[in-house]
């Protein structure tokens, strides 16, 4: 189930590399990696959602110390990938890497759009 | 002159609160708050460019590890408040605080043409 709704969101957006619905915890549900990408990715996208399950906590809590309320976006735009993250409950989050000349508004709408369906079949 | 840039990136910007020139080390160059907004923030820019400058360094580093890259852009959105960082070069980056109904896409626009006149004075 988990699989199908990331797939569908790499495979619906264009220039999406890879997907993974993680917890802040650094553990793995599921994730997607396009595979028809040329040259496959040198990373592993459970490295990236591990290495922003960290950030993310200390993000959270940044927002939560200045008030900013509940965090419920993030994206990093790097030369070679931009990442956008949605935080879907206390425990979850769900990211998307896009290569960085691809359309950033689309995969955002794309991802809040399958957020909803996450957060259902989490709770 | 850097305090007329951030002027004209918050005063320009529909929706936008504040903005700051501030180092990686959590130091400010300058920085401007829009007074008319109604009821003052809670906070001062200064406090929230300070916690992002923490966390950028931890995301640069993210990004250099997962071989993403320079990072060029940081956004964060929470339920009050919506944040859009530039990183323009190794020392110095600018944030705009937006409220959380605004243009993000005209946000990040705003902030990135006027991101190459706050590098050519920093240089």
């Amino acid at each position: 189930m988990f699989k199908d709704v990331l797939r569908n969101l790499v495979e619906g957006t264009d220039g999406a590399v890879a997907s993974i619905l993680m917890g802040f915890d650094g553990i793995t549900v599921d994730s997607y990696t396009r595979t028809t990408t040329p040259g496959a990715p040198p990373w592993s996208v459970e490295t990236v959602g591990a290495e922003y399950s960290a950030l993310l906590g200390q993000i959270k809590q940044a927002s939560a110390m200045l008030e900013f309320g509940t965090t419920s976006e993030v994206s990093v735009q790097a030369d070679g990938m931009t990442t956008v993250v949605r935080l879907l409950n206390d425990e979850y989050f769900v990211a998307l890497a896009i290569e960085p000349s691809a359309n950033m508004g689309r995969a955002r709408y794309n991802l809040r759009v399958k957020s909803s369906s996450l957060i259902e079949q989490l709770s």
